[in-house]
C-alpha cells in the first residue's frame, strides 16, 4: 500500500476526531457547568448530521462537475457511482464539512434550542459549507474563489474558518444576548477540559493541513512528498507556536498576565491562521503569520464586549479575525517555491495575489453571511431558535437533555450517613431530591 | 517501508489506546465518584495483565496451527520462533485481547473485589477469549466459527462484542446487584469523561476495523487496499453516524430527551455493530446497521431494569446486543462485493449466509456463557468476587485502592484562612480531618 | 510516498502530543486544584519556546557538523540551507528537545514564577538539551556519549530521562520545599486527568521509540524495517505492561494497597526505561527492563521523603531512575541481533557494554547537573525563582495567571434562586462575591 494512502486513512481519523472529542471538549470547558453537556451534544450530532448529509448530496455538490457555486447535488447521489478506491477522499472532505458547522456552536452557548441546532446544522451545510467547499477545494475552472479568482487556500481559511466564523457572527445576533451578559461574568467551568481540547486539535490539525496535500495539488513523486508534507508539518508547527508567544504577550500586556486560556485560544489562532497559507510560505512567513494572528486575535477577543456581541466562546474572535488574517496574509509572505508559485508582496510579488485573496476572503464571507442570515431567520420565524429565559437560567444541559454534567458528591449522597467524616471530608452537603432529579436521566443511565 | 506497514503500526497503538485511556474514561465517567478509579484501574490492569498472557501462549493458541477450539498454546512460547518482522501482528491481535477482557469491567462496577478480578482477567483470558480469537479470527480449516461453520466476522462481532457482552452478562449475575440498586438511581458522576472517552474510543476503532484488513484477507496489492480500507473506513463511520441519530431518536420517543449519554452509547452501539459487517456491505447497508443498532441498542439498555439485571454501565445492552445485531445482520445487508463475496438476503442470497451468522453467534454466546459461569463460580466459592457491603457503600475506590478521584477543595483546605471570601468562593466547606484520608495514598502521592 | 515517511508524520505529531496535551494532564492532575493551571501551562509554553529555539539553533547545534558536545549553532540558523524534504527529521528531533524541558515542571509545582520558568526554559534547552542531543543522538565520531564512549541510547534515556531527572533535581533543590511539605499531605487533584495523560503518553511513546529507527541507524529495506519497528513496537509494550504489575506488587507489599497513581507511574516508568534498550533487547529482555524499573522507581519514589527533597511530582524517582535503569540494563540484556550489535552480560558479552552505558549515565548526569546548577543559580539571584509566599499558599494560579481551573458551582451562583432543591442539590453553596474573583479572566475569558 502506497505510504500517501495509510498516511490519508490516519489523517482522515485526525480530522474527525478535531471535532469529536476535541472541539466539543474544547468548547465544552469554556461553557458553564450547567451548559457544558449541550455544547458538546452540537458538536456529536453535527457529526451524525452532516456526515450523512455529505455523502448523499455534499461530496456530489463539491465534485461531480464544474460550476460556479456547486455541481450537481444528485449526480453522486449516496456515492452512486464512486468506486470505494475513493471513498477516503470522500471521507477527508465530509470531516471538514462536519467541524466547519461544529464551529458555529461556540457562538450560541447556553441559548439555542436543541431542535433548531438539529435543523440549522444540516440545511445550513448544504446551503453554504457544500458550495464553499466547492468554490474553493474542489477548484474547477468555473468554481469562484479557486478557479475564477484564483484566490490560494492550502486547507480552509476561506471555507471553513471565515465561513464558520461568519456564521458564528450572525447566529450570535439572530440569537441575542444571554441573560445576564455582558454584566455577569461567565468563565470557563473547567479550564483543563479546554486545555485538553486544545492539544487534541493540535494534533488532529496535522491530519487537516498535511493531510490537504493531494487535493491541493495532485500526485507527487516520493521526493516531492517529502518536500510538500514536510514544509507543511514544519509551518503547521511552528505558526502555531508563535502564536502561543503572541497570544500571551499582548495578553499580559493588556491585562497584566498570562493565562491558560490565552494559551489554548493562541493555538487555535494559530492553526486557523496557517490553515490557508500552510503550503505558500517559508518557516519565516509560518512565524510571522503565527505571531501576527496570536496578537491580533487577543485584540479582536475583547471587541465584543464593545460591539455587544455575545459571541460566547470567541468564534469570530479567532476563526473570523484568524482566517482573515491567514488568507490576505498569503499575499504578503507566500514565495514563488511555495505550493502556489506565487511570490507574495514581501518577496517581490506585487499586490496581484493580495488582491486576489482579500477578494477570495470577501467572497466567503458576503457568500456565508447572506445565507446563513436567511437560514437563521426563517428558523427563528417559524420553530423558534432560542430556549425559554427560565430553562436558560436554569441551565440548558437540564432543560433540554435532562443530564446534568456532574455529580461529584455521590460519596456523602449514596454513602452511608454513619460513615462521618469521610463522607463530610470528600464531598459538599447535598440537600434531599437530588435523587429526583436523576430520574430525568433515564433508562439509559 | 510498505505504507500498509506504517498504517499497523498506527493501527495497533489505536487499539490498545482504546483501552488505555479510553475505555477505562468512557466507563470511568459512568461510575459514580466513589469508584472511578477502580473502574479505570481495571481497565489499565487488563491491558498489563492480558498482553503478558498473550505474547506468552495467547498467540500460540490462536495461530500455531489448526485446531477446533484452539491450537497449541506452547508450540510458539512467549513467542520463541516468531521473527520480529511478524511482531506487529502479534502485538494487533493482542490490543484485541486487551480491549475484550477490559469491556467486562463495565457491568460489575462498584463491587468486585480488585483481587478477583486480577485472577478473573488472565484466567478468563487463557479459557474464553484466546480460543474464540482462533474460532474467528486464525481461521483454519477447523476452526469452529470462521473455518467450520463459515460465518464472517470482519473485526469481531463474535469473537470480541458477543463475548464480552455475554461474559458482562454472567458477571454480573453471579456477582449480583449493587447495594440500593435500582432503587437508588446511580447516575454517572463525569459525563464530560464519558464524552471524551467515546471520542477517543471513534477514533481508535479505525484501528480496529480498518487495521483488520490483512488478518482478515490475506495481502492485497494497490489498487485492492485502496478499495478495501476505503469501504471499512467509510462503513465505520456512516454506520457510527446513523447509530447515533437512531439512538436518540428512540430515546426522544421513549423518554423525551435526547441525551448525551444517548449520543456517546449510540456512537459505541454504532461501532460494535458494525465491526462485524465492515468489510461486507455498502455503506446503505452500513447505515441501515447502524440506525437499527443505535435504535436497538437504545431500547434494550432499558430492560436490565425489567429483568433485575445490575449489568452497571450497559455492556450486555450495548455489545452483546450490538454484537448479535451486526453479525446477525450480514447474512441480510452483505453484497457479494464485500469482503465475503456472498449476498445476504436483501440481495438475493438466501437464508444460508443468514443461518451461518445466527449460527455463529450462537456458538459464542454458548462458549462463553459456559465457560465465564464455571470461572466465575470458581472464583466465588474460592477467594471470593465482592467486596464488603460497607466497604461498597463507603466507596470502592477508597476499600481498595486508598485513594479518591478529585480533592477540588484545596484552595480553602491547603490554602491560608485569611483569604476569606475567595477561599469559600472557590471550594466547598471540608470538615477537618480531611488531611488523614490523605494519608492512604502512601508514598506514591 | 514511502511508509518510513507517512508513519514518521504520524509519529513526529504523537510527540508533540505526549507534552501538550499528555504531560500537561498527567502532571495537572496531580497538582493541587489551586495549581493545576500553572502545571498545564508551563508544558504549553515550553512548547512554544523550546519549539522556536530549535528550528533556531536547535538543530544546528546538533546536525551541522562534528564536535564533542555540540556543532556549529549558526550554520543551520533557523534551517537556513536545510530543504523542505529533511524537515520532518528536523520536527521530530524538536519534540524530544521539547518534552524534555516540559518534564522538569513536575519538579517545581506550585511555587515558581512563571516569568522564570519562560526564562529558564530556553537558556537550558539551549545550554544543557541542544549538547546532549548532540552527543547522543547525531553520534558523530567525536560526540561525547555515543561517538566516543559508544554507549547505546535508542531513543533518549541518557539525553531526556536521565537528563530531565537530573534537572528535576537540581530545580527541586536550588527552590526550596513548598510551604508545608512534607508535613501538609499534598495529594493528587484529579487522578483521572492524570490516568488520561498516562494513556496518551503511551500512545504517543510510540512515536517516541518506534520513530527513532531511522534516526538511530539510518535507511533500512523493507524487511529490516519491519523486523526493527515490530522489534521496538512489542518491547514498548511488553516492557510498560511489566511494569505496571511491578510498581503494583511492591505498591501493595510496601503500602498494602495498588493504587491507580501507582499504575499510572508504572505506565511512565515502563516507557522512561525501555527507551534506551527498545531496539537492543528481545521481549524477555524488555519485560525485565520492566518489571525492575517499575519496581525500583515505586520503591524510589518514597525516597524523596527521607531525604527531604521535594521533587513535587516524582520527576527524579521516575525518570532519573527508571532513566539509570534503562541505561544500564543494556548492558546486562542486550543481545546481539538488536540494534547495537552487541551481547550483554547475560548473553555472554562481558561487562564492556555495561561500563558503557554506566559512563555514558555518569556523563549525562554529570554535564546535565553542573549546567542546571549553574542556570538556576544565575536566575534565582537575578530575576528570582520563586514566588511569594502569600501567592503560593492563595494558589499559584491566581496569582500568575489570574485564573482557576474550575467553575463548577455556576448552575446556583448564575442560575436562579427560585430554583430551590435543584440549585442546592447540584452545586456547593458560594459566597457572593465569585464573580469579582473572575473579573480577572480579563477579555480573553
Amino acid at each position: 500500500m502506497d505510504g500517501y494512502y495509510a498516511f490519508m486513512l490516519i489523517a482522515t481519523a485526525f480530522v474527525l476526531m478535531m471535532t469529536v472529542p476535541a472541539l466539543a471538549l474544547f468548547y465544552g470547558g469554556m461553557s458553564r457547568s450547567k451548559s457544558v453537556l449541550n455544547m458538546i451534544m452540537m458538536s456529536f450530532v453535527a457529526v451524525a448530521l452532516v456526515g450523512i448529509a455529505y455523502v448523499a448530496i455534499g461530496w456530489s455538490m463539491g465534485w461531480s462537475g464544474d460550476g460556479t457555486f456547486f455541481a450537481d447535488p444528485f449526480a453522486l447521489f449516496f456515492l452512486d457511482g464512486v468506486t470505494t478506491d475513493s471513498y477516503i477522499g470522500v471521507m477527508f472532505q465530509m470531516t471538514f464539512a462536519i467541524i466547519t458547522a461544529a464551529l458555529i456552536s461556540g457562538a450560541v452557548a447556553d441559548r439555542m434550542k436543541f431542535s433548531a441546532w438539529v435543523v440549522f446544522v444540516p440545511v445550513w451545510s448544504i446551503l453554504v459549507y457544500f458550495p464553499l467547499a466547492h468554490m474553493v477545494f474542489s477548484c474547477t475552472p468555473d468554481s469562484l474563489i479557486c478557479g475564477r479568482i484564483g484566490a490560494q487556500d492550502y486547507a480552509g481559511g476561506t471555507a471553513v474558518h471565515i465561513n464558520a466564523g461568519v456564521a458564528a457572527l450572525v447566529l450570535a445576533l439572530v440569537l441575542g444576548k444571554r441573560v445576564g451578559w455582558p454584566k455577569d461574568k461567565m468563565r470557563p467551568h473547567n479550564l483543563t477540559l479546554t486545555m485538553l481540547g486544545a492539544g487534541m486539535l493540535w494534533l488532529g490539525w496535522y491530519g487537516f493541513n498535511v493531510g490537504s496535500i493531494v487535493f491541493a495539488d495532485g500526485v507527487y513523486s516520493d521526493e516531492q512528498f517529502f518536500a510538500e508534507t514536510g514544509r507543511t508539518f514544519a509551518n503547521t508547527t511552528l505558526a502555531t507556536m508563535a502564536a502561543i508567544l503572541g497570544w500571551l504577550i499582548i495578553e499580559r500586556i493588556l491585562h497584566g498576565k498570562a493565562t491558560s486560556l490565552g494559551a489554548a485560544s493562541g493555538i487555535v489562532a494559530g492553526l486557523v491562521a496557517i490553515t490557508p497559507a500552510a503550503g505558500a510560505v517559508d518557516i519565516e512567513g509560518a512565524i510571522a503569520i503565527g505571531a501576527i494572528a496570536g496578537a491580533v486575535c487577543a485584540w479582536a477577543v475583547g471587541l465584543k464586549f464593545k460591539f455587544g456581541l455575545d459571541d460566547s466562546l470567541d468564534v469570530v474572535g479567532v476563526h473570523l479575525v484568524g482566517g482573515i488574517v491567514g488568507t490576505v496574509l498569503i499575499g504578503v509572505f507566500s514565495t514563488a517555491e511555495g505550493a502556489g508559485g506565487v511570490d507574495g508582496l514581501l518577496y517581490g510579488g506585487g499586490l496581484g495575489s493580495l488582491g486576489d485573496q482579500a477578494l477570495g476572503a470577501l467572497v466567503a464571507i458576503l457568500y456565508s453571511g447572506i445565507l446563513t442570515t436567511v437560514i437563521a431567520l426563517a428558523i427563528k420565524f417559524t420553530m423558534g431558535l432560542r430556549i425559554d429565559e427560565d430553562d436558560e437560567v436554569g441551565g440548558i444541559d437540564l432543560a433540554q437533555h435532562g443530564e446534568s454534567a456532574y455529580d461529584l458528591h455521590t460519596a456523602s449522597f449514596a454513602g452511608a450517613p454513619s460513615t462521618g467524616v469521610l463522607a463530610k471530608s470528600t464531598a459538599p452537603p447535598v440537600a434531599p431530591g437530588t435523587g429526583s432529579s436523576s430520574d430525568k436521566e433515564g433508562a439509559s443511565a
